[in-house]
């Protein structure tokens, strides 16, 4: 049985979250996806509260057929225990994908492997792009699973997103 | 669509547990179980860490159909924003399912239904008396599911809270 | 212009407070009433909200005659920096109001004047026997300001207090 | 009895919050003024403590004749749970006046009545214009009501923020 | 060079304590002492500040003549990452002398080594027993060594332990 | 007997450090160096955990012959209470060195004595300046004490600045 880590704030969670997903499943008999900065939500670069965005991976993962576990994690704020936090958290497990030079890091740090996350279109699918075009009034749903842009239209996302993003003015 | 939310700190998971959740599981079609004291582990009171609950909660459920969602709740230290705390750290719900006094006023206080949920034999079945007994080497394996029984001996459970237990004196 | 400050929880405001505060009014021009332990509410030792608090206080001492705060302060969890927390959240004042032995200590040592406050029948006009007196079902109307009865009943506070002290059982 | 919320930092306290407040007034019977980030002072944004600023507003609402409170609230650092956080801090309210887009938002969530506050000339009268001028030595005073120029000038406010702000470079 | 570390609370520092790190440190080159519960004060079961604690340990080690750290701890209050906790607060270290099943337990789970640190009569050299005699007016000057009683007396030690501890009753 | 208090980051310990630690030295019998932020590592501005700085200070001091404390502590979140929590942190001292307008504004308002540090280049010997010449391959080395460049080497600073840096893009 191997277990495999992902990372991500998922704010929102979108095509690109889903292809590296659906490839690093491949690989692991069960995946534990960890929903970074739990308790941040209402925020122009995070919107979506921890709840939301388990709904969001645990709809999009429905269509996958690995066994998983969306886990919400809160902050620590002290990057030296930020792995062990992690740890304490989740599921035991095998191995973590990613490719962020911090993550990879701070798992190695704790003897943790790490293996790289497939990768993909950086620039198209990302959550600042799509909180960008959610802001101005540009197309988004085809940046994400057609399950999670339903749920963004069901909480009122874009609307919640403009009203937190005024603010900043 | 109806969705119930259970609350309990699971230290560890066990036979009253698995017979509410059974019988909450005929009344929704998704069950959200949310671990709370997530932060707590390695204390006489609190042995396991939030990711073995995790384990204990899936691996136990996994016996149900019911569609569920095991998700970790930190503290928040102020009981005036612990239900809309909870509520943003899990997936929307229509309705708790508590016998606890003060959960049940903390919810209806923030507009929440709650319902009583079905009663066990709460002095046999109970976190504090499956301690008790793995303390003083007492059976308990028949107090959980068979599953939660293999997790706990994985992790080294009984060693580890005799370990945090002595502490105490 | 001297401006004198009081600390208490006032779980609820009593007339041991109003005795108090009645005759420290005579020595100042400004009174200063700080509502310690802010953050906590819905506990069997702290049912009501500090602004239930601020209400409480401020309706009672509309009776008197002097100028007055009403400031919730939150607790800071090191003693050795209380005095300079609190010092920061309440107007500049002359004197401190305690009988208490660490208020008088943590006081002094940040070289601020503390006065004894006047004496009071402690043991029958005191929080914990108006708790008391609340779960058991007993009189406790006659110990607090008719105006701070009026606030607990409209707040359900007797109800709120049993349901959060049921908790313990 | 109707009772309205007016929520700012007040670093410092300016004509533009007083004809807000002033406008406000006619329409309550009293009102509720609520220091935000109460535990900031000594920074170049957030100069004055709490309790300077409390002072400040009690001063200032003197020469009114509403009925209101002062109330310091800490940050929760979690955007979700802050309008329930400052729903416990202040006493019972009919009805929040803001424009801000995130202030109007949160409450709305919290089925809290907005109503869009006064409006005034934002560009003068403003903290950062009136921190901007104390820094750069241009005159100030005739931006805050008299009584708010006396704490600050008594507080040495001028010499600290540049001290603070000195800080930064 | 083997470094050791030690850990304790020090309230106050005694010849419990002393004796036992006289003989460890006749097994290392360099010795850390880590004050735990670093921001606790003025309360009756830690009455001493950090700052004391460490010119005590200072102070009681000048007359070893191992190299030694004093360092300051504060509590992390999650067990699950205090050993990482502490590991990142002082130098990197060899071993950890304990006999405290806790500490053993939580260093061993961090992959770190841990021998029994020597006995002494617990009964006699403890805090707590120093503590109720400072209380209660008894001899404890000749439980720790002369240097920190010499500490303790400067700064009123045993006065504000009794005020602190007034306080609970 | 006078002591001393100096405060830095130490991100990393430098000549600059040095140059004024040593002539700080020959004005006090003892020395407190009071290493900041002490909770953050592994961050592009704060690379050191603390428990690596105490090792970098104290090697550095060695070659001195001043007494010296190495103490970390942690940030405190409110300026207001800042130099009192450094002061309970650390043993009782007579003067802060310090050149920084915050740090002095603090001190001087809790009535501790400040005193301007020595100067030096702090253009060239900056923890800015040798971070950025560390990511980008450049000499940093004759920038800090030769004992300071040895710990970096041995706890491969260099590469967990570059990986925690390589985040940020």
């Amino acid at each position: 049985m191997r277990r495999g880590l992902y990372i991500g704030r998922f704010q929102p969670y979108h095509l690109g979250h889903h292809t590296v997903i659906r490839q690093i499943s491949a690989d692991v008999d069960e995946l534990i996806i960890a929903i970074g900065s739990a308790q941040r939500s209402h925020e122009p670069d995070n919107p979506f509260t921890a709840g939301e965005r388990v709904l969001m991976v645990t709809r999009a993962l429905s269509e996958l057929c690995v066994k998983h576990y969306a886990i919400p994690v809160e902050d620590i704020q002290r990057n030296v225990l930020w792995a062990s936090h992690v740890i304490s958290m989740v599921p035991p497990f095998d191995v973590v994908y990613s490719n962020n030079p911090l993550v990879t890091r701070l798992f190695r740090e704790a003897v943790v492997p790490v293996e790289h996350s497939p990768l993909f279109k950086r620039k198209e699918y990302s959550g600042t792009e799509i909180r960008r075009r959610m802001l101005s009034g540009e197309e988004w749903e085809h940046l994400v699973p057609g399950s999670v842009a339903a749920i963004i239209n069901e909480v009122g996302g874009v609307e919640r997103l403009r009203a937190v993003a005024a603010q900043d003015k």
